[in-house]
Order: structure tokens, then sequence, then C-alpha cells
């Protein structure tokens, strides 16, 4: 998804709630870090996603603050209380009649510990996280492909999104069956995404192999991943990408995926034709074209989960 | 009042939100737009207040936009539905035990019109307007400091802010006595600051003098205003200021002055001292220093309201 100029003013905003993560009462740092964001934005071509301004934007924050993670209080924070809520959420599953939705649900309501839109924490969405997960509206059709899509799947990537959320991707993980689970986390902090040392707290290592991405952007810009990733991304069998920026970055991607989100920002909604507050489960689907260097759906194996 | 790093990114916002009032699809001319702006945004020093980058941003906007006016549409609306509350406050003002006290709460009242920090209406808040006017908390010292003064003084001068609040603003300077009242107005279109046309259409002038600041920045930068409006500004025995922005360019200026103003935004309500969503009737105090070029009490003449 390209960027659109309603982007800028967030980009903007998304930086100074990230400086004031890391101080509350030093201006002249706050006001040199968001200069330099500031003039790079003015100059970032919208042709490109979001997560490519994120990662500009947060590699300066790192190098002006001397702070290689502004965010890991928070990302602490999140994994703690989403491990408060977890017994009750597997319960939940497990009594359910359906529990694979259950889960899915489960791994949707997790993506409500998004920093990139807030530093601030809703008690009362938490209060009512586990009602809300079992009541909110989920598209049925969807939901039914990409369980389809897991039976007939050996390999599964789950692509990570924040910490505290990843809790919850173990809960849906437990209901990915017997295929070989990879999870991919980010290879470097940023904002509040979760990074190998966060996917461990949240126990992920005992159901998925841990894979880092290589990048140190939000979402998952292939570019700028590591061959062993991209070759994994390439062949698994199915993917499921989870949250707002791995839709941002991999909405116009060569290979068929599953997005997991939900819908916070207006841009992202319009672009997804879905209203703002939806939970969405979407197939992204790629026309099989024998375009040169363009990939086919063939390309994926007998066992392409989509084809 | 300085600028604070937190203004930032409600510069790029405000920025954004005023280009959406010219073009919903022309995002070409909003980019470009928003470029100049945060390359202005960069280099400007937190040293100066607030209105100034406004000034700035609201001049490139309309360069590059060709409209002069972008909030012309949102101004009418404005004076419009304040018309139609007019007729019912004025009967609560006139039955009120203290019509000077309530007039004042509905000239602070209508400064609910403010279109820098959204551009959507609250309807809700329309529709309690009149009765969270009446029961809305404010401080009854400041109150009866502005009433002495208003009855010392021979000539007031009322800063205007919004177009829409102008309506209400009449409604107190009907309860201003015998002085003579001048109600200043913006020199050109600047948000939906209230200019000439603005406060005609409000029929202001049926009980003040109008008079231009000379001026294209919201609040008052004086250095920016005329000659004619300054000296005006030093000489008449009361100066009422309404809304943040002219807080924001005054709350250091070398004359005795009453501010009135909802508190809106949390850095304004800090540098007040008074928490977001309180309505404020301050006076401004300056100390008689026989300073040259410093502005004494003693200047203001024998009825100088505050000495």
């Amino acid at each position: 998804m390209q960027s659109y100029t309603d982007c800028i003013p967030c980009f903007v905003r998304q930086a100074h709630d990230a400086l004031r993560q890391v101080t509350k009462d030093d201006e002249a740092l706050v006001h040199r870090t968001l200069q330099r964001v500031m003039r790079e934005a003015a100059e970032f071509p919208l042709s490109e996603t979001p997560p490519v301004m994120a990662q500009i934007t947060h590699r300066i924050i790192r190098e002006e603050t001397g702070n290689p993670d502004p965010y890991a209080e928070i990302k602490a924070e999140s994994t703690r209380l989403a491990l408060e809520l977890a017994e009750e959420a597997r319960g939940v599953i497990k009594a359910s009649i359906n529990p694979f939705q259950m889960a899915l649900r489960f791994s949707i309501a997790g993506n409500i510990m998004d920093f990139a839109l807030t530093t601030k924490w809703s008690q009362l969405a938490l209060d009512s996280f586990i009602e809300d997960t079992c009541f909110q509206a989920l598209e049925k059709k969807p939901v039914e492909q990409l369980r389809a899509a897991v039976k007939n799947a050996r390999s599964i990537l789950v692509l990570g999104d924040n910490a505290g959320e990843t809790v919850f991707d173990k809960l849906l993980i437990e209901q990915l069956g017997d295929a070989e689970i990879f999870y991919a986390v980010k290879g470097a902090p940023v904002i509040n995404d979760a990074t190998l040392a966060d996917a461990e707290a949240a126990g992920l290592d005992t159901v998925a192999k841990l894979v880092e991405n290589g990048s140190d952007a939000p979402g998952t810009i292939l570019d700028d991943c590591s061959d062993a990733f991209r070759q994994l991304f390439n062949e698994a069998d199915l993917v499921i990408a989870k949250g707002q920026a791995n839709y941002e970055s991999l909405s116009s991607c060569s290979r068929p995926l599953f997005f997991l989100t939900r819908v916070k920002c207006p841009v992202i909604g319009r672009d997804l034709g879905e209203p703002v507050g939806s939970w969405v489960v979407k197939e992204h689907v790629v026309e099989s074209r024998n375009v040169q260097g363009q990939k086919s759906m063939s390309d994926l194996g007998p066992k392409g989960a989509l084809s």
C-alpha cells in the first residue's frame, strides 16, 4: 500500500510519541530529533509504503536518543498483561464449538496492543477483552478459507506484529494442527514490534520455530529482510501476516497469503475497503501469470495452499 | 507563550486539516503544500509563539491552493448555527440573576467553534450548548475582577477569535454598559478566525466599532498588527482577549488584560495551570516597572482598569 498525505501528520505524531517514551523533559533532544524526522518526511515519496517512513523515523530516534529500544517497558508490560489474560482465553477457546475460529479471534483481538497509534492503555478495552473477542463481528467466508489453507499446509509462516499480541498468536498456533510453524519477528526493535526476546517472553518458542526477519522496519519490507527470511517467506505453504503494518508492506506482494488485523487507521481501512473498528481476515490472492520474474502460484509446489 | 515540541505534530495536522477543506482528492497539491509546511516547521524556533507558525502555515496553504479563505464555508455555517442559538441564549441571560456572568459564560461557550483543533462538528455539544453554558464551573473571583474592570473602563477592546463565536461575543458586549466598545477582527482570513465580513454577519457592527488588526495570524501578534491597531490596543482602558491563540500570542505582553477561553489544548492548559475542558477567565497582571520601553500601569491613565 502506498503512503497517502493523511499518513504525514501521523508520521510526525508517532515520532513525537516515541520520543516521549524516552524523555519527558529534554525538549532540546525531542526538538532536534523531530527536526530530522520532518526533513526526511518532507522528502519522503508517497509511492513508498508507510513502514518505510516508520523505519527511517525510528532509526533517527534510536540514533539521536542513544536508546536502542524506546518501547522496551511498554513491550514488557504488554506481554505481562497478555499472559494474565491468556489462561482464561485458552479456556474459552477450548470450550468453544469452533476452537479454530475462537483462537483466530483472540489472535486478532491481541492486535489491540499497538503503540504505533497511541501510547495510552485503554483499561476499559482490556476489561472487556474476552467478551469483546467472543462477540466481535467477523466475516465467515475468509475464516473458512484460512481454515482450509491451514489444513492443506505442511509449513506455515506467521508474521508477528506487536509484543503482547504474540501471547495470543500462541493460542492460534496451538490450533494450527500438525504443520511445521515458523513465527517471524523483527531483526531489531522498532516501535513495540516483537523481537526474538519478546516472542520468547510470550512462550512462542515452545510452539513455533522463531525466525528473525533481519529488518528493523515495522511490517515486512521484503527487500530489507535477510535472504534466509525471504526464502522462507517464498517457500512456506501458507503465510499468515498479522497487523496493519504487514498489510501496508505486503498488500502488493507477489505471493498469496492471509492478512489478520484490526482496522485502526482510516487510510488502511479505505485501502482494505473495511471501516475502522472492524476485524479483518483477508485472503491476498495473486493471479497466476507466466510473466518472467513474477511468482506463479505453481511455484509454491503441489501443496501451494491457495492454488 | 513559547512553542513546545508537543505543538509540532499539531502544526502538521492542522495544515492537513486545512488542506482537506480545499480538496478531497488532489493529493499532489496536498503533498506539495505539506512538504513546504514541514520544511518550515523543521526550522521553526520554539522560542516563537504557536500562532507565528500557524501564520506561516496558512500563508503557504493559501498560496499553494490559490484559495484565499479555505474555511469560508465552515465560518458561514458556524455563524448560521450560532445565530440560531442566540435568541434562546439572550433570553437565558435576561432571566438570569447575574446577566453579566451569564453573558460571559456564553461568550466563553462560543469558543467551542474552533476549527484549529478539529474540523468535525459535535452535534452533541451543540444540542446541550445552552444547558452546559449555565452549569459549567467558572471561578468566581476573576469574573468579579473583570466586572469591576468593565465598570471602570470608558473604552473596551475585545479581541475576537472565531467566526460564530462572534455571535455570543455580541451577547457579552450587550452587558458591558456604556463604555465605548471596539471589536477586533483579523486583517485577512486565517483558519476560521473572524474577519470583518464574519463579524458583520454576526451583527457585531450594531454593538461595537469593528476594527481590523491588520494581521493574518491567529491570535494577536502585536508586531504584525497595524500601527492604528497597536495604538488602540495600548490605549484602551480594558482589553478582553478571546480564545487560545490570543492567550498564546499575548501571555507575555506588557499591558494588563483579561483572557477568556476554553482550554482545549493540553500544552496551553499546562501553561495556564488549568486542565483541558476548563473555562478560564484570567487577569493578566503586568507589574508596574519604570523600565524604559516597558509599559507602566500608570501609562493607562487615571482610568487604567486594573490599577
